[in-house]
């Protein structure tokens, strides 16, 4: 299998990209090719000890920034690095495209260059949501597309429920509809013509999740348009980073908060760590011709690992292939509507 | 100004709710009518101390439940608290109705009973939403309305701002539209047309807003439509409580993390006090032709004394007179488009 990177994506590249691509070649056989300035790219892997057959540099002129509007930069910076990844990806140099640069863009991207799936009518962005204290879960859509067709989130349920069951091993992951309340009958038209669809469907639907139960895990996948994903994630963002710039500053308030803090200094770390799920892998793009996945702007050498890892499976699992034969069980559930 | 209780409404009825309603009375002049079972009522009201001609009691011989259909309750559940309450508000009976019970119910109540304010096409639930460490910020639709047009959202936006500067004290509170990305150009199409009567509206505006950034009171009036607005409530309650629930079992492990949990104390009961925001009273229902107040369905005493004591300023500031005229200003944004 080979592993196309995109060396330029994100806020720490290359050089937290190029070190998670050194540690994830020395964890597995399959090799990795770096996409972007040659000569940043090479200055920065001199600096590790890696396999030289193992890990090669394909050089990329451009960079697609965070500024980029997508479609634009897709269309034009043709010699961007993740341009041309993608464009490796389709004509069979690569098996796995792995960026963390413009979200929208890398969307972009797998639409135009690689295509739909034929009968997935919108490909989703689906995103790693974080259980303290338990395994994660999958919000699909992350934000990709934020007005939605019933159709598309019996898509989103479908897929998600492969890449859970292939990629992070899940027998049979339970899948759950955001809704404002548990009923069948409540949320907007479409949420409810969606509830139909998906309890018509072989997925393990477990009906409406509120969304005061997503941080406990109730579902494995999140189903949801774009709009409301998208709140979703950030809004956990914004109130874990709240909560705890919250307990950082009590914690700092006086010396007797200080000593017990000093007590609890691994009890903290232990709980930060709950909020790392890069050991998850990124955010597929799901329902394009090919696999694509996101990492986080932020990514840092092991985030870029563990995504790498995470991947193999992604390929080996023929998830892609998968979501494409599932398509005729979703077209048999609109027929009999 | 006489103040309509529901008794019987939510967890701790009618206990918490009598007891509030005596701390209430004892820090103003008002006049309290508590509306409910008698007998249960007068028994609850016999374990305070107040004065008899300050508070007094209405009888109601039906409750409403939260297992009740709303609609159907309000018409059919005649001799409810709920619905005596509200129709001792459009008989001249009382000023202000609050009550802690089914939320949907109140809000058909609401709209059958006292009726939309002329020009105003959607009522709202407008909730508080606790910002840590700093003042809270305002949530208009909070849950009553999962679809919306975007004059619905402009709507929200002008009977929020009008609360925050009567109720709360805000002057020329800032309105921020929850989207998905800061730009103009982002978002579904009724939230981009809502962003331009947003615009045209003599709001502060300060445009779209991630949800990232509404725990950390970037808009003061957050707008969006009440399926977006239930999902931001209940995560995160959901999330607040996933992680003290965190917090809790780390802080509890062993020896030392107990210790230090025991020095940190006093700071884990403030950071608890921080999402406690009955200060700022309880959830309006605006646009309505008179002034209903939910409150939290698990209200203590301290709370239900809270919402009495803000409902005042409500009242006083005659927000619902405001509004009213408010409509001639959002009628001349829809002619100019």
């Amino acid at each position: 299998m080979k592993i196309i990177l995109d060396g330029m994506g994100g806020d720490n590249a290359p050089f937290e990209i190029v070190k998670g691509a050194t540690l994830a070649a020395s964890e597995m056989k399959h090799k990795i090719i770096i996409v972007g300035d040659e000569n940043k790219i090479n200055a920065e892997l001199a600096k590790h000890k890696y396999d030289k057959g193992q890990i090669t540099v394909r050089h990329a002129a451009d960079i697609i920034t965070n500024d980029d509007a997508p479609v634009r930069a897709v269309r034009t910076k043709t010699e961007s690095s993740m341009v041309i990844g993608i464009n490796m990806i389709k004509n069979g140099e690569g098996d796995l495209f792995i960026s963390a640069g413009n979200s929208g863009a890398l969307m972009a991207g797998g639409l135009f260059i690689l295509g739909r799936i034929q009968g997935i009518d919108r490909p989703a962005m689906a995103s790693i949501y974080p259980i303290l204290g338990d395994k994660a879960s999958l919000l699909v859509d992350a934000g990709a597309n934020a007005e939605c067709k019933p159709v598309n989130l019996l898509e989103f349920g479908t897929m998600g429920s492969i890449y859970m069951e292939k990629v992070l091993d899940r027998k049979s992951p339970t899948v759950g509809l955001v809704n404002i309340g548990a009923e069948e009958t409540k949320g907007t038209t479409v949420v409810k013509a969606a509830f139909e669809l998906l309890e018509k469907s072989d997925l393990n639907f477990i009906g409406n999740v509120e969304a005061r139960d997503i941080p406990k895990g109730r579902a494995e996948v999140i189903v949801c348009d774009g709009f409301v994903g998208n709140v979703i994630l950030k809004l956990t963002e914004g109130l874990a980073w709240n909560i705890f710039k919250l307990l950082k500053s009590k914690f700092t308030d006086g010396a007797k908060a200080k000593i017990g803090a000093l007590l609890l200094s691994d009890k903290l770390v232990e709980i930060k760590n709950e909020f790392d799920y890069s050991e998850y892998g990124g955010a597929p793009i799901l329902g394009v011709k090919g696999a694509i996945v996101k990492m986080h702007g932020s990514s840092n050498a092991k985030s870029v690992k563990n995504t790498i890892l995470k991947g193999i499976p992604y390929v080996e699992n023929n998830v892609v292939q998968i979501i494409q034969n599932s398509v005729v069980e979703i077209e048999e559930i609109l027929i009999s509507e």
